[in-house]
């Protein structure tokens, strides 16, 4: 339960995004509830027949809660983006730790397992957290990242591993962010 | 997608309770955040061995989505809680109607199943569901629900059936009520 208490933290984590209606920021806890959702809902994307859904949602769950210690980082901030391991280590370490010895283990390797986007759960759970901030930006007409003169270019090279978990969806997110560049939220060059 | 772009509102229905810093009401959204997660935490509490947690899972992420159509209840509110069900019904056909049939059709009944709290998976979802509010207002200090006056006696008698889910949580329960009676977020009497 001090586990289950801590993490009411995650609530007031704020993103870059918008929620629809622009009266704030996104936070890491609905983002994750929106996530998850997703991977029920969209379970049949998932190319590679290895995908347990069960564990993609239980990813996503946890994904964000380090940055109750570490913040956000804004996958486009190159400098914040350097030290990111270091910080979200030792969040880890102290906010998985106030759980029982055998859950800490199993959600430190599941929260390293996601980071890592190595086996076939990461990379679908990590598609769909790619994914998600495009709509979103689509959806919320660009208000949350309009400082930040991001550039189609740099949001499919981030966005491309997309496709090795789903080309559905890929296909999906490229044509919404092509919809968003011709709305101007991203510029073209 | 459109269903998963919808279902974005949910993250403007706003609950009585307060985030921990008490700087805004909750939201359904990272509510159903934070129920989904105390089921991957404390699904060794749940009493009844037919208990599955995938499926306690998926419907406590959908449990509040006809909140974006129906609006949030809240559980002491009399008056309100009258039309409750027709306003809801009204919701789930047109926020699941916006899915492919299997999922719609799956997805309602799911809710209802919640709703209805006749099956171990329902009673388990039902009783986090009830449990968390109760943690919430001591975290918070009481400030989400103190123009209530909430009497302990009336918070007990509509979470007493957590005992029936698993009698570990509500001892638990019970003793965080008690807490909140001794520091004046709930009145004796």
């Amino acid at each position: 339960m001090d586990f289950l208490t801590e993490v009411e933290k995650l609530k007031a984590v704020y993103r870059q995004n918008m929620v629809y209606d622009r009266s704030r920021h996104e936070n890491s806890a609905e983002h994750s509830w929106h996530l998850a959702l997703m991977a029920v809902v969209l379970s049949n994307e998932a190319i590679d027949p290895a995908v347990d859904i069960k564990t993609v949602i239980e990813m996503l769950l946890i994904h964000d809660i380090v940055e109750i210690d570490a913040g956000d980082t804004f996958l486009y901030d190159e400098g914040a983006n350097l030290d990111k391991e270091e910080r979200e280590d030792r969040a880890a370490t102290r906010l998985f730790g106030l759980l029982p010895e055998d859950q800490r283990d199993r959600f430190i390797s599941l929260w390293r397992e996601f980071d890592a986007r190595q086996t076939p759960n990461a990379l679908f759970a990590a598609a769909l957290d790619n994914m998600q901030p495009v709509v979103n930006h689509f959806v919320s007409e660009g208000y949350g990242i309009k400082n930040h003169a991001l550039k189609s270019r740099q949001i499919i090279e981030k966005k491309e591993f997309i496709k090795d978990a789903s080309p559905a969806l890929w296909e999906y997110t490229r044509s919404v962010i092509a919809k968003s560049e011709e709305r101007g939220y991203y510029s073209a060059d």
